[in-house]
């Protein structure tokens, strides 16, 4: 081992020992995560709750003697979920009138006040849903149920196997003339609670209603069918879609000693679902980014090049803020070495997913000796983020996911109960101060090139 | 890569893969941690709940065809809380009168009916209250106020770092003429619970009451104290010993079908502290090593070596079960080639910690690439656990400590808290799965040995 190597592998780890050790004593991002779960809570895309998301963060930044805090407009979809949905079997044999908790998905159609009722359709599949064809399906609900995987060791890769149900679900129902959607909710458990959820519609294929129906309910559901398939189903919704809103995604940064035009993102989306209060989805996320920037700050790290903290807006159901980032760094002219998202949760960390090159993979595993000591040992190419996305392609950027444990993450998502209840201080500030170690490590060596590897 | 060992890693490979897939689709361990919390509940030994435990638990193996189900005596400590406790500053200048959530630790002795009143002295260690002497310390009510150390990045190493205090605590007191004790909770957090734990006294020193008090009010003490050095707590506990119970450690087993004589001990400890349902500490341990078992049997592993389940009675307070576990070993002459226990909580496995000889754990860490893909990655030389640590030195047992992520563990541990509903059901059968695994490649290749070893 080079002399050269060593030495800076002796200063890295004690920088990277000062960012835990300071994370960890610190209440100050949780404290923060607080505020925006309880004093703001839901805050989606539009809602003035939304807007007072981007003024708060904005605030806090400024107060935190960073070089530029600046807004960045973007248009955003104002869809309102109205009143609280109704989801009822009126007339089972075996129970006669069962009430179930459904949520409608988001971008949906309300059903008119009076609600809709018809026979319901079950399916796992949209095979199963073809072969029915539109003599079976005309004029039901379709309902879909086909369960997560568990299977799957990552809760992710079950929720990846069974989301096509909730975003093509309507318009693969409607196509054969069905009149309404429920979709299984996205949940490794049997739960009470509803996960809402983006959907989507065609142009010219008729938008019909669609919720999510919770777990539990949608195994009683699939019992009740079996023993009476002509049972119906009263879904009542007033959601709708209104016109667009100017939103912002928020950023602040810490322009780099010297190679300021090299940019690192580090992000998370500040947005959420209107129900629960965003806490792991994706308020962690957010202010594991500003407590990057504040770790940074507070132990007098001056990184060589560029961090900036990215709060992206309306990932959740248009990816707007995400995109509109990506189209004014190309316009601009920005180079970004990378960007790092956090929106898998605010738990214990597990490591990083590299979407990237084969080099930029090799120059993160070459600092394996640093992380592994802190429980980062899953290195691995893997996906980036929904908001980093856009971004792909542009100069040799990596797109990085920060890897929480994600066994309880579909517990929570997109329910009433992703509260700040259900964070744990440390596990977030692990997840913030993981971040800022590799921020930190990107920053003094990039990735691409000798200069990226460090060994022990 | 020889074709046998091949051959072996594939048919391994299948074989885990087969018990995590069960593992996670099965809620029937899940299912029996919930009647042991929520029927039996909180079991401390000599207590009724603890013979129903053992009852339960001898039932719920006999029901499973293993090849041996039979119960070890043992006498245990009787030790009874009382009372709830009763905290209080009853003259602090700035407040008044402030109740302060304490709860009395194992072992202590009450503090009669009238309960006690004293002047208070805070210290950090117990140099600093060597350094205050008897003169100080006389007739006064010594407050243990270490916090944990929180930039340890596993908690269990704050926990080592701090407990000193609640085991050596009402001693080094008494020995200086204090009448009482109070010792600030084992937590990483600021709660409003009391964590309760063992505590020592000493032949000859006199026995003085102690309790620990709740995070949060142990900062409010700290600092009601600094005002008002003169205030007085007043402490209330009729907590006493009673003479030990006869009790049992509950034991199932498979034989081995090559090497029968040659046995795999997986365990935890069926009692559990008096206050909460002893969920996480150690319900899950005991539900994961009968879940071994069950994996074993659904899946039709026959195991070459005997593989057998051990819930020890009395790791709380005495740690009668481990010792007698031991001693009857010894001896009937039994040979034991691992023993690995499970009393870290049912959070998300991470790895393994082993207390043996360095080829015992080349043998382990050669069959990372086989648990790893479960996100066993943190495989190293550490602590067994409590009940097993008496078979040290028995031939060359390998002691071997089940490792889940640590972050949560003293939010909850020894509190009332340490409920059912902590346990996230994936975490939990995730741990049952890894303990299974490696029981499983015990079985197969043993420890010691070039069989052992199998690459990828």
């Amino acid at each position: 081992m080079p002399a050269m190597a060593q030495k800076n592998y002796a200063q890295d780890s004690t920088t990277i020992k000062k960012i835990y050790d300071n994370a960890l004593t610190s209440y100050e991002s949780y404290e923060n995560l607080r505020y925006l779960t309880k004093q703001i809570g839901a805050r989606l895309s539009g809602s003035p709750q939304a807007a007072a998301a981007v003024e708060w963060s904005r605030q806090v930044m400024e107060k935190m003697n960073l070089d530029t805090v600046y807004l960045q407009e973007v248009m955003v979809p104002h869809w309102v979920r109205g009143d609280k949905e109704i989801g009822r079997v009126t007339n089972s044999k075996l129970l006669g009138t069962v009430d179930m908790n459904i949520v409608a998905l988001g971008a949906s159609v309300g059903t008119g006040k009076q609600g809709l009722s018809a026979e319901v359709v079950e399916v796992k599949s949209f095979e199963e849903l073809e072969k029915l064809g539109k003599k079976k399906v005309k004029g039901k609900i379709v309902f879909f149920n086909r369960p997560f995987d568990n299977t799957h060791i990552t809760t992710g890769a079950a929720y990846s196997d069974a989301v096509d149900q909730r975003g093509g679900g309507p318009v693969a129902a409607a196509k054969l003339g069905a009149v309404g959607v429920l979709v299984r909710s996205m949940t490794n458990d049997i739960q009470e609670v509803a996960h809402t959820g983006n959907t989507r519609y065609e142009d010219g294929v008729e938008k019909i209603p669609a919720a999510a129906i919770s777990t539990k309910h949608a195994e009683q559901l699939s019992s009740l069918l079996k023993e009476d398939p002509n049972l119906k189903f009263y879904m009542r919704m007033t959601s709708e879609m209104l016109p667009d809103v100017l939103s912002y995604n928020v950023i602040g940064e810490i322009r780099g000693t010297e190679k300021p035009d090299e940019i690192i993102v580090v992000g998370g989306h500040l947005d959420s679902w209107d129900i629960g209060e965003g806490a792991h989805d994706d308020g962690t996320g957010c202010m594991q980014s500003i407590e990057v920037l504040r770790l940074f700050n507070d132990l007098g790290i001056k990184p060589k090049r560029t961090v900036r903290a990215v709060l992206f807006m309306n990932e959740e159901n248009g990816l707007r803020g995400g995109r509109k980032y990506a189209e004014l760094a190309k316009a601009n002219g920005e180079k970004h070495v990378a960007a790092i998202e956090s929106d898998a949760g605010g738990f214990t960390p597990r490591g990083f997913g590299l979407d990237g090159t084969k080099e930029q993979l090799q120059a993160v595993l070459a600092w394996e000796p640093l992380l592994a000591p802190y429980g980062l040992h899953d290195i691995a190419p893997g996906y980036g983020g929904a908001d980093i996305g856009p971004l792909k392609g542009q100069g040799s950027v990596a797109l990085i996911g920060f890897k929480p444990d994600s066994q309880r993450y579909f517990d929570y998502h997109h329910t009433v109960i992703d509260t700040f209840e259900q964070v744990n201080r440390r596990e977030m500030q692990l997840g913030a101060a993981s971040m800022a170690s590799l921020v930190y490590l990107i920053s003094e060596y990039g990735l691409n090139g000798s200069t990226a590897k460090v060994q022990k």
